[in-house]
């Protein structure tokens, strides 16, 4: 038996998210089924992020276990050829039997894109329609969210994790031409923390209110305080990390979330 | 009777064209059905440019009359209110009665976003796939069609204009990122001009044919030495340029065809 790890992307908006709920309309079962198809036998997926209906991925991450006599390329262009046209593989790699795709994975990042009042009709798919921005409250706030904290504030209540403390990485707000990027890197994320902190985000950009109220939201763990949810169709799993022995191809990028001002 | 015009965009994915076919799925019958259900009664379109079934635009440009009695805000308002979320209306303007979105247009511009070999799902869309590409070379086979010229090389078999004879002002062909970007801007276009164009170049930026074929397929107007067609779905009618006196807002852009590396 041999394990293999998957690469790929997709499109969230046809879909009622990641995870199998049995419709047969999850990214999981699609995926699972165009493996099938090649394997031969039923398979297991696990995977590194879970995202929500409607979230794309940039780089989502699975591992399955085979028999199957087939080469990486060979998995590769075969369950391409039986998947949607909304989800891409990018990769197949064997990996070792130690690798898990969510217990080895060191950190997730995602990135959220906000469009602050351009008309751009091809970006409303893929973007949340803000009012004018000031990126620098916005640092400001991001700021405070490194380091190892309890995201109870922004935790789904019906998150059915233990606590929500996580370590947060990396965090930068910067514009991509007429957008505005949010990019969070964090060791894991509690169920809906990314679109909350980014509601927050926007509040504290938009001037509704100051750029503290992040910090106290961290303190006070008041879920009520949380000034909303961001819309699903503007968040991508944009990378998932992973320790460099397994060779995994872990940066890639889209022409919708890449690119930086400098 | 007040005369207005309007801009907007709009996702062809889903449409057999801008112009009617009878069958209620073109971009002019659905965009019609909207102002007159603001209008209160029938309304007529006079359009700048017929995009091709799956051809995009980022702006596009009607004219109809109408004694309606509404502000301009409320024109906007009401028929982005009747369309659906594929179709955008940017700006509705009254103009003087001797504009026409077509006859007064002084030329039309269209954006090809090419994709040389990056796995991009979210771009697939919006942009073909091709080989890698010599941008130089593209740029001297390019500026060849500058000036003048008799396009019946380029022109599809279907075309009714009279002639093939069509002045471009201005051709461009740059990198934005992984993407390429071919822009040109002419007085106006023969059906399927630019399709067949892009494909031209594209097979010359692959090195499959050499920059000179661009001049001889103008200088012999030979239909069956055009390397192709390319798919609708890379292209986007940019803009349409009237005289300054009509006071319409004509630089639009879409994250997805703006941008330039410099």
């Amino acid at each position: 038996m041999k394990r293999f790890a998957v690469g790929f992307s997709y499109i969230g908006a046809a879909y009622c998210g990641y995870q199998a709920q049995g419709n047969g309309d999850s990214v999981a079962e699609v995926l699972a089924a165009a493996i099938e198809k090649v394997a031969n036998h039923n398979v297991k997926l696990g995977c590194a992020g879970r995202t929500d209906k409607g979230v794309h991925a940039v780089l989502q991450v699975v591992h399955f276990d085979s028999d199957a006599n087939r080469s990486e390329y060979q998995w590769l262009r075969g369950v391409n050829a039986n998947l949607p046209e909304d989800i891409s593989v990018l990769w197949v790699k064997e990996v070792p039997d130690d690798f898990h795709a969510r217990f080895s994975a060191r950190f997730r990042s995602y990135v959220y894109v906000l469009n602050p009042g351009a008309n751009d009709l091809f970006m409303d798919r893929y973007s949340w329609k803000v009012g004018a921005l000031d990126i620098d409250l916005m640092q400001t706030a991001g700021a405070m969210l490194l380091g190892e904290h309890d995201f109870h504030a922004f935790q789904s209540r019906h998150c059915q994790a233990e606590h929500a403390i996580r370590r947060v990485h990396a965090v930068s707000v910067f514009r991509v031409g007429e957008m505005v990027h949010f990019e969070i890197q964090a060791n894991a994320f509690v169920h809906h923390m990314v679109r909350k902190i980014t509601a927050t985000l926007v509040a504290i950009g938009e001037g509704k209110i100051q750029p503290d109220v992040m910090l106290s939201l961290l303190q006070e763990k008041n879920r009520q305080r949380v000034p909303g949810q961001a819309p699903s169709k503007g968040l991508f799993l944009k990378s998932v990390g992973y320790a460099d022995h397994y060779g995994l191809s872990l940066k890639h990028e889209s022409h919708l979330t890449g690119g930086r001002d400098v």
